[in-house]
């Protein structure tokens, strides 16, 4: 099958792209280098040393014999966007493509407005070249379980039937954002509904967990194939965080009581479940949600793993309540549904204290490049 | 009370401005103009000759002595906003600022985009500019009731309570948009309440129904302060332009069954609505929704009202049921809660044969001016 995938220079598009080329897909990826330029911004390295586009498709090609194709464009130009889908004819686009943080959209009036430009707008330009250049291909978007909050409910797939007044109907949803970034997926996810209602577009919308991991069975293949494995406040995800912070021997900075529960997923169960939704894709006019994550752990469940863990290996390590810099629910009630993608054929990688360990020690081979004062909060959701 | 109208120059906007002037209100307009572009662009015009803002100003200080000031700036420029709010410091923002046509957002993607661009990030840098520069401030936000689509359930006021497998929990009313004008209403409603939850400002989203209508109190005192009537397909609302296809002699264009129910209002209703909502503003941290209408009727309802009236008249009027150019349910359950804004004292001017009768006349007196082939509908929701 041709996919394109849109991102697919960074974290989680990068090893798609290996995974689905491994996997004997046809595979471009389409990318305008805009998160490598928010990290130099914001003086934010990855872990590990990120080798360029090209060179990384060079490697790959060179290990598995298979071509990825580079298409280096920007989404919120039109023009660019139609050339690449007429050009490629994707029979999947898997959509990445987005400013993927939280803390960067709540930096300032700029970055906000940024963020939600940048995923608003490149999204509708994805869904209008979709309907003037490649109506049949299934669009896989990756939004956030973000997008739910934490009501007092049980969190349905995308859709929940509601009865009120002795009537019923089956309802998106309703969308409780906890910032400006979330808020961006919510608005992307309205307006991909309507097109597939309008123009019968086909889409699939990922509410994906926190992801955590480095390695995935095509990364591992060369240092050159790593991907781009972030622990800093803005682009690391807290798990990935608390393991960077046991090695360097700082505190784990758990925000709040770190009674907030959320979905985590290892990445290479995100690969699986982009594989299992391209390869069953919706039908045209069809707009589905999956819930994606395969366990829910609180912040204080993950930091005393990893205090566990670390200290298993002889590293001294404390785990410590800071204010949180968010503004969100501690105590919380959170059951959301999450069985789509296992019937689609999902088989989840459960964190283990080995997957832990693993973690640990590749961070330790690359101990030197940790920047401790980069994993402070210094982005606040109120106040000054 | 110090009211900044933004979008101040528009079809609500400039009536809202004297309405609270006269009623002794400190009112300051802001506008950039984008509108009269707009219409330019599209070869379009008002059905009444309208002044520019300036004389619109000049000659409502000659008639009521009381000033108006006037920005021009626009809500996409962070910081022309901030420096508007620091210097005029406000106690309410009546926000009638965007892109106000669901045609104009799917003409093409490059008006979709903007529509969206405009619509949101416009309201983004008023919720910025509020956290800066005038946190107590409470915004008044036009939206529409078709955010919520027309769902097979009563629709609430912004919130529904909902119970689900023995839980309970008040969220957001469940969202149907019917276009990318209609998607970038209900963007901004989740961002607004967003920053009501984590910046306390306070708000209230005034969810309107179809508005209809020329005069108002203030309208009426002198030609030159009339407001921009619209009747052609992208601007025009239904009941205005069935008023002109009558009088121009053309038939009543119904989309499709014309079984579509809407919640209508008259002009001077809105301007009621807006005063009572600045007037008991929400608190801090509030974010309230109010849905705006006073009455619902089917397309086919007011065809056969105007046919009727203008039949009195000695007009020849035909109704005629047209291919649907939107997408959208012609036979449905409509029952939306409007009650807010009556328990505040709201007093309705409902629709009667006296109203359609004064607009037909006044429409008869300009009628030199319509351009029958404006109403005809050429922007089609999908298809070619």
């Amino acid at each position: 099958m041709r996919v394109l995938i849109l991102g697919g220079d960074g974290y989680l598009g990068w090893p798609t792209a290996m995974h689905l080329s491994a996997a004997g897909h046809s595979v471009a990826v389409l990318d305008n280098g805009a998160k490598r330029q928010w990290e130099r911004d914001l003086g934010i390295e990855p872990l590990l040393p990120i080798a360029s586009l090209s060179e990384r498709v060079d490697v790959w090609k060179t290990l598995s014999g298979s071509a990825i194709r580079i298409f280096h464009a920007d989404l919120c130009e039109y023009d660019q966007v139609e050339s690449v889908f007429r050009e490629f004819t994707p029979a999947s686009i898997v959509h990445y493509g987005e400013q993927p943080s939280a803390g960067f959209s709540m930096m300032d009036h700029r970055r906000a407005a940024m963020t939600q430009t940048n995923n608003v707008i490149g999204t509708l330009n994805v869904l209008w070249a979709m309907r003037h250049a490649v109506p049949y291909a299934h669009l896989v978007k990756l939004g956030t379980m973000g997008e739910y909050g934490t009501p007092n409910i049980d969190i349905e797939e995308g859709f929940i039937e509601i009865e009120h007044k002795g009537r019923r109907d089956t309802l998106t949803f309703p969308k409780q954002p906890g910032s400006f970034y979330h808020l961006s997926k919510a608005h992307d996810s309205l307006n991909i509904h309507f097109t597939c209602r309008v123009w019968q577009l086909a889409a699939t919308n990922l509410n994906q967990g926190v992801v955590y991991g480095i390695d995935t069975d095509e990364t591992v293949q060369d240092p050159r194939l790593a991907t781009s494995f972030h622990y800093d406040e803005i682009f690391g995800t807290v798990l990935n965080r608390f393991c960077v912070e046991a090695v360097a021997g700082v505190p784990l900075t758990v925000y709040g009581k770190g009674l907030q529960k959320r979905g985590f997923l290892n990445i290479r169960d995100t690969l699986q479940c982009v594989k299992l939704s391209i390869e069953s894709p919706a039908k045209r006019g069809e707009y589905r949600v999956f819930n994606q994550f395969t366990e829910v752990f609180s912040v204080n469940d993950l930091a005393q793993l990893v205090a566990r863990q670390s200290s298993l290996l002889g590293l001294k390590t404390e785990v410590r309540n800071i204010e949180n810099p968010r503004l969100e629910a501690e105590e919380h009630y959170y059951n959301p549904v999450h069985s789509r993608l296992t019937q689609l054929g999902l088989k989840p990688r459960l964190l283990s204290d080995v997957l832990v360990e693993s973690m640990l020690k590749t961070i330790q081979t690359h101990s030197a490049r940790v920047k401790p004062d980069h994993m402070l909060p210094s982005v606040r959701w109120a106040g000054k």
